[in-house]
């Protein structure tokens, strides 16, 4: 019987779905301002939407091969469930259906914030966070909405009279369809973030240090797609990204709770597989309460700015601590107060991760100054200061996820190390808890590009100054949100992929299943596998730290967090080159643009990032979706766990370093600009450009790229168990 | 009763400690050429012996404090054994001393060579070498006559009519005297490294490019400095560091082949301990034999100077190969053949490491080309691409250690998983057998620095054109033979550390019975301590990968490797801005000094750098001692074993980045400098320069510190086992 309390799920998604679209309206209506306004978010969008239709293009080749992949295992070796294939291609389809209603929005509510700015601060505010929450619910509500149907559909086929395993048939399979999301959010982050450093890079290196123009300036010709790449990347990339952890996070604690409660009778079994997809319900609710919040008053300053998007995600946090303190009481499920804590902490931990993103890459804080202060010396010390206070940033997100983890596993188990499974439900509903309130948090999020692409048209369209100014705050406030942003983003992924590591091993004991394997002859022991338990499976496959398999696995997954890394740094290398050369052909040929005469060719600027993108995303999406599948067949069970822990552990920290890094670099320039050091066009200036530029590809390219990688190999081996299970050389 | 083969290690160490004494006394007698070279070497002798007294008198402090500590536990607690404080004494003098005879030969050795080089590249490669040697054959025969007089001790002390546990209580405490070479190599690599690459920057940024002098020159006050630190840092750093591999790995193997021979009867086990010495010995043997074939013709070019120096390696490596075979069957332990096939897998591995850091940072190959390409477009794409190449660079030893592990677990193991002892024992060889030829293979690597400042003498004290050839040329084979010497370091420090983490599961076992515990309960069965195997220990702490504690203790190890790297970089950069400022203020108050006029302040900027170094070194070092004992006493076993393999794993990756990216770009710039792109003095070399300060700290501290670190939390883990199994919170 599907629990009364399910329902809070779809109607969340239902409710958010309805908002995103009286939002989408509501900004529609609002008008575009000058002729020169709508013209250039014209070429912005179109650019933009030109690169999806090309990205979807590729995505859709990979997903026919996929399916067909996946088919052939599942109706072929009948080594995967039947239903993969579909869930896989529904994932995929709902999250780019997400990123394309994210980018539409984002790409016609640029001019219009910049409009709104000329009336009052308060009225752009207002129209950005909103035109935001669009992408936010809209992810939420599609993500909420995909688990919800499936798991409907899939009830019906694995009625509850088929005893607690139904349920643990259920969730397995309905996390695959993470899969498909995983597949999406590579190409959104990789692409993405190709696309808009390469535009970037590329603008600032002829633009700004060859030519000397500002920023956004119209005589650039990379400027709209350096316009169109913020949109790409920030947006539909990011919204991707924690599409995926969104789902990702409930469907793996759904299908450790049907473990976990298992023993416990058909009703609480189902109240611990539904409470994730509950909360998230009842978050939703709240992300739209908190949205509604976020107003400020016609005058005010930039810290009342903060302040007013800081109380929209403070009410969503504070009452989802109270009203799922309601639910796990509702909800009767043994040791709820233990999994109630569970959750609080992992919002905790997102809340402290946000704060120390924001100590080490805010200029008001001292870390970012110094790097400032290096920037007298020239670039190299701007460099090399940026990387040591980058590195060092990520000791505190670690010790939180690492204090979070322990914690929630504590609280749930009832303070027993060997009650994995209701540990392990801990860890995943910690991350569920830290994601409940997606909606908003992802609301802040693409709040960001939206403000700062207002900026440019601002910029381009030569509004007054006043006008300028109050779109410039408005962006600045969107660099702090960017960066707690991303804390945010690999804060989740960390616990999101600890979960999905977890559900792995439940994966794993499932396929055996499949495979026919009744008995598993473990040291001395005899274990049905129908009953075997979580450590049972762990014994069986000599899961311990010396097994070599395991050993090997772990340096592999370190390794390929380093690669992936490094791939898509010379990703953005290789096509920020191609684009500086086409903007010194375009000076060169037509020497009228620099003057302001002749109008440059911006299209072709988008074309060249769009194929550089294009180009350079197969070959790390390639080894993330190819490895742990080599990893499995050629290591087997023990090898993928290692790759798995190995991955998460060195790209959780190399995505923080990575990101914090840049972002303190950006906020590092902006100081100078903001008139400290010798101020713009100092030589500290030039320099802190250079470590810009550096960080630019670390924050919007690779560190983003790894969240997914970590999540991406984990949902790989999910769906691979199977086959692992049944062919592996060692 | 002991092995007569076992005396084949005390005769190897006195072979070498006499092949250096006469290769020392040879050097000596040789002319130090002009007074005013002789002069100038005088000055960076006294500069490296100052820093040398200096950092000696930090290391006594703490030397002092770490003792008292461990004799609180031996005799107070009683949870460690008696002989630590002492073994942990001579470890770390022996480690000194070795470092001191290397320093001094060095540093005695640059003059020596620069007037050889004024007869002929022959001389001048001969006398390099052969003094390198010194250093390479006193580590040897140090490191190996304290393992010998310790097993000579030890083994009266616990008689062989103990029963096989006694063997396991000879080598598990010998295991503890690595605990001070490793203390010693952590203050000689990170102040060492530190000192080198404050000098180093601090002399560029204001030299080259400020004032636009070349390189060495001697108006440059921090020139002195500069020549100081290539001994400080690549001598007495490079030798600490693979003193501590070279005895870990030693140490470790015997301690492993003590429990995997336990049950083949006392003269096997015998056998199987003293195994890793006698290769040790033998490896000595040929080491000299090697170093004796390396010469070359009058007219050399290059190519035949580096083809010599392989031929020593390759001639020695070859001759082990044969050797060990012949010793393995003598020594009549089961599965000789397969062990020895671990041995030569670990030989194997160490060559393609060398060959694949070659690839990534020689001029000659395209990576390092296309990061000079990119100097073109300015420094943000230098830096850029230099780490993008460096992540990359990371794959094929990453896949080589791991191949080399498998391969030497299954060869050793007769191809069983779960025959754990045998497996790991045979990880431990492929690394005694890595380092098996270390005598020569350090030779190699001092040799690096002597040329590097035979070159600085000559160019200081103004020789003519055609003698700076010589040294330029003997200078750039240093350059290759240094970066392979790193890769080849960083390989070694992973399997040691793989070898020690294996070895840490014993220490565990016999602090329980040190503790007085005599049974455990695992699951429903119950073990005697003394005969539990590794499996037994694994279970009991449930060392598996879904237990919180080794998933967070992985992370926290992984955070560690990111955060100790950020420390030693910041530090550097810190360091580097106080000489910055003492080399503009010499430049400032003496306009004499850029005329040629005055002499410049050499001993201060000698002076900054030490104590730059002393000052900056503490932090780090405290952390990478403390947070092994304080994750130990919160999280138990569990979390030190993950803290292990996650410091192990990120820290292995990160080190070969920052290798291999650092001396990507010293050789980018070095391309452009050979005349290509522009040549000196063009844009391009201006942005390579820049590159190559970045990867100053990354090559010179933090790289190699971190192979520091991740023997050094192994080793301290070993000697806090007693402590961690008696005290733990979680």
């Amino acid at each position: 019987m599907l629990s009364s309390w399910f329902w809070l799920a779809p109607a969340g998604s239902l409710l958010a779905l309805t908002m995103a679209l009286l939002f989408y309206r509501n900004m529609m209506a609002q008008s575009e301002g000058t002729p020169s306004m709508a013209a250039i978010a014209l070429s912005v969008r179109r650019g933009a939407m030109a690169y999806l239709k090309q990205q979807y293009k590729v995505v859709s080749v990979v997903f026919l091969c996929l399916t067909a992949l996946f088919a052939l295992m599942a109706y072929g070796l009948k080594v995967q469930n039947q239903w993969v294939p579909f869930a896989f291609i529904t994932g995929g389809f709902f999250s780019g259906l997400a990123g394309f209603f994210g980018m539409k929005t984002a790409t016609y509510a640029s001019s219009r914030t910049a409009n709104a700015a000329r009336i009052s601060l308060n009225q752009g505010l207002t129209l950005a966070f909103r035109s935001g929450a669009v992408m936010g619910l809209v992810v939420v509500g599609l993500g909420l909405l995909d688990i919800s149907v499936w798991f409907l559909i899939l009830n019906r086929f694995y009625p509850a009279s088929g005893g607690p395993e139904a349920l643990v048939m259920v969730t397995t399979t309905m996390l695959t369809f993470g899969m498909g999301a995983s597949t999406q959010a590579l190409f959104a982050r990789v692409g993405g973030g190709i696309f808009t450093k390469a535009a970037d890079v590329g603008a600032d290196l002829v633009g700004k240090v060859e030519a000397g123009i500002p920023e956004d300036d119209p005589r650039n010709p990379a400027t709209i797609a350096d316009n169109v790449g913020d949109n790409v990347g920030d947006v539909a990339g990011m919204g991707a990204d924690l599409y995926e952890s969104y789902c990702g996070a409930i469907l793996a604690t759904a299908a450790l709770g049907a473990t976990a409660f298992a023993a416990y009778g058909p009703e609480v079994q189902m109240n611990g597989v539904v409470a994730p997809m509950v909360i998230a319900g009842a978050g939703t609710v709240l992300s739209v309460l908190g949205i509604l919040a976020v107003k400020t008053r016609e005058d005010a300053t930039q810290r009342q700015l903060l302040r007013a998007l800081g109380r929209g995600v403070n009410i969503s946090s504070l009452l989802i601590v109270v009203i799922t303190a309601l639910l796990f009481r509702a909800l009767n499920i043994p040791n709820a107060w233990g999994i109630w804590g569970a959750l609080v902490t992992g919002l905790l931990v997102g809340i402290v991760i946000g704060r120390s993103t924001e100590y080490y890459t805010s200029q008001g804080f001292r870390p970012t100054r110094d790097i400032a202060e290096h920037a007298k010396t020239g670039p190299a010390t701007v460099v090399i200061s940026g990387i040591g206070t980058g590195l060092v940033s990520t000791a505190v997100p670690v010790l939180m996820v690492s204090i979070g983890t322990i914690a929630a596993f504590l609280l749930a188990s009832g303070f027993r190390f060997d009650n994995l499974p209701m540990g392990l439900y801990g860890i995943g509903t910690a991350a569920v808890g830290m994601l409940s309130t997606l909606g908003i948090t992802l609301a802040s999020d693409a709040y960001g590009p939206i403000a700062d692409n207002a900026g440019g048209n601002a910029q381009m369209a030569a509004l007054p100054a006043e006008v300028r100014e109050r779109t410039d705050a408005l962006d600045s406030l969107g660099n702090t949100t960017a960066a707690t942003g991303k804390g945010f983003a690999i804060g989740s992924a960390a616990l999101t992929a600890l979960a999905l590591l977890a559900a792995y091993i439940e994966e794993v004991r499932v396929g055996l299943l499949r495979l026919g394997v009744e008995v598993l002859n473990i040291e001395a022991r005899t274990v049905q596998v129908a009953s075997a338990s979580m450590n049972d499976i762990l014994s069986y496959y000599q899961i311990h730290l010396m097994n070599p398999v395991i050993l090997v696995g772990t340096f592999i997954g370190s390794m390929m967090a380093f690669l992936f890394c490094g791939l898509t740094i010379n990703a953005v290398g290789r096509a920020a080159g191609r684009m500086v050369e086409e903007v010194r052909r375009q000076f060169q040929e037509k020497p009228g643009i620099i003057e302001g005469r002749d109008e440059p060719d911006y299209a072709r600027c988008v074309a060249i990032s769009t194929k550089g993108a294009q180009r350079e995303m197969i070959l790390p999406a390639a080894l993330a979706i190819a490895v742990p599948v080599v990893t499995g067949l050629v290591l087997g069970v023990g090898g993928v766990v290692g790759l798995l822990l190995g991955g998460l552990a060195s790209g959780f920290v190399l995505a923080v370093f990575l990101a914090n890094a840049g972002g303190a670099w950006d906020n590092a320039k902006k100081y100078i600009e903001e008139g400290h050091l010798g101020g713009k066009g100092s030589e500290a200036h030039k320099a802190a450009i250079i470590g810009d530029m550096v960080g630019d590809p670390f924050k919007d390219t690779s560190g983003p790229s790894l969240n997914i990688l970590i999540k991406l190999m984990s949902m790989v081996s999910i769906v691979m168990a199977g086959v692992t299970v049944a062919y592996h050389l060692l």
